[in-house]
């Protein structure tokens, strides 16, 4: 697993959060470019939160603008000098329409390791290697969620975003039930992974969900109606909880059970 | 565990359910008692569901109004040779306020174990030892569930219904986080578990959700903020599996992983 530090938030990131990702790419020494891609408004969409960094400290912040595959298949000098790359949300879908296969998505594997990632709502979803595309159908079925090729900057996974707030833990079931291969990550809003090697660490205001069918003893998806998962694990992790991806298992740091006064 | 069979349904049944409720009470034999204490319209609820069982093939059925405590404090003769029981949905803290330490309560523990017991939507709710009152927060935390004592009809369980349909897991994972002793049912509507002894068989046109927090490595529920929940296990079974409730495994009848074709 790569050692390249991503920061996936999964949407409505607070000032905590974006204040982490500029002190990651180097805070005053920082030069951060934001790729809008995904949204239907790019311009607006950049241009938030290059001011956001920007208050937050930032040295230097650029939006990177990548409307078609025209300009993604250009030099992109601005993206090679980076040290913090940020994706914003919009439709995951765009982004690996527009950026598949071009010099962009291979300067983004190419980067140096010191290089931060990151990416909130839609760009959450699109750094996984499987891409939750959509899936809003009531039920556990095949029909709860689609799916494609993203950007594998995160392989193994597959990330929902907006987790708790939209509800979704339903298609992340049915994603991983049809892909027992992947973890299914669940972001919610104002929260999110910290990749560092094979392990993550949760940040944020809400918790990660992690969906796991590896252990699962009988998985049936038949063509219409519901899925059967059977014996599949399922981790809530609030923030400081750090979970180990290639052995699926949450590291726990303190005693087994511990509750706080109500 | 009580050899009683329970026939506890998400609400919204289909005729096939309620079918299955009709043998399950005699067919043409059937005693059966609607009671709609849950109901904030008990005698249009009674009789809507009179008319279905008899539809159905139901030998006598006939609505009993507990409306009060006085009600059920009564001594209950039409109850007492009743060979099914059916609550209907509507609140089910009415259940629980209405009924809770009264001669019916008494009785419905005491009736011979051949007397199937139904329940839809609140009539499901009130069948666990812990019963889920509401909660609809968003997010994984301390106040995402309000729980209160059901009717302990099956002990060892929290009851959720219209599962899929109004997006519950939330509610129910924050409910086995505070109470790992339990294990969380949810039941999606036109969809039942049918109890015998400690196993219960799924049926209907969705699937139910076992949620299962006893095996949890680590569970923390502050105050305020994400539960973290660790380790714990789900299982989502259509109709026709069956899930052992004291061993805490689904009980596997087919080859590990079968999917059919797309």
């Amino acid at each position: 697993m790569s050692s390249r530090r991503l920061l996936i938030i999964g949407g409505a990131a607070g000032p905590g959060l974006l204040g982490r990702f500029v002190a990651l790419a180097g805070g005053p020494a920082a030069r951060i470019v934001v790729i809008a891609t995904a949204s239907s408004a790019p311009a607006e969409a950049s241009s938030s939160f290059v001011e956001a960094f920007t208050a937050l400290g930032a040295g230097e912040v650029c939006a990177l603008r990548l409307d078609t595959r025209c300009d993604a298949n250009d030099d992109q000098p601005l993206l090679r000098r980076a040290t913090g790359v940020f994706f914003t949300g919009g439709d995951q879908e765009r982004i690996v329409t527009v950026l598949g296969g071009t010099v962009t998505d291979s300067l983004l594997q190419e980067l140096p390791t010191s290089v931060i990632i990151a990416g909130t709502s839609a760009g959450a979803a699109a750094m996984s290697g499987t891409m939750i595309v959509e899936g809003d159908a009531l039920g556990i079925t095949r029909a709860s969620v689609r799916t494609g090729p993203g950007l594998e900057l995160l392989p193994g996974v597959l990330i929902d975003q907006h987790f708790a707030e939209r509800g979704r833990v339903n298609r992340l079931l049915s994603a991983v039930a049809l892909y027992p291969h992947e973890l299914g990550l669940g972001i919610d809003e104002d929260t999110a992974i910290l990749t560092d090697g094979d392990r993550f660490e949760v940040l944020g205001s809400g918790a990660v969900t992690v969906v796991d069918a590896g252990a699962a003893t009988d998985i049936r998806v038949p063509s219409h109606g519901p899925i059967t998962l059977a014996g599949a694990r399922i981790h809530v992790l609030a923030a400081g909880h750090t979970f180990h991806l290639t052995g699926r298992r949450p590291v726990v740091d303190a005693p087994a059970v511990e509750r706080e006064a109500a």
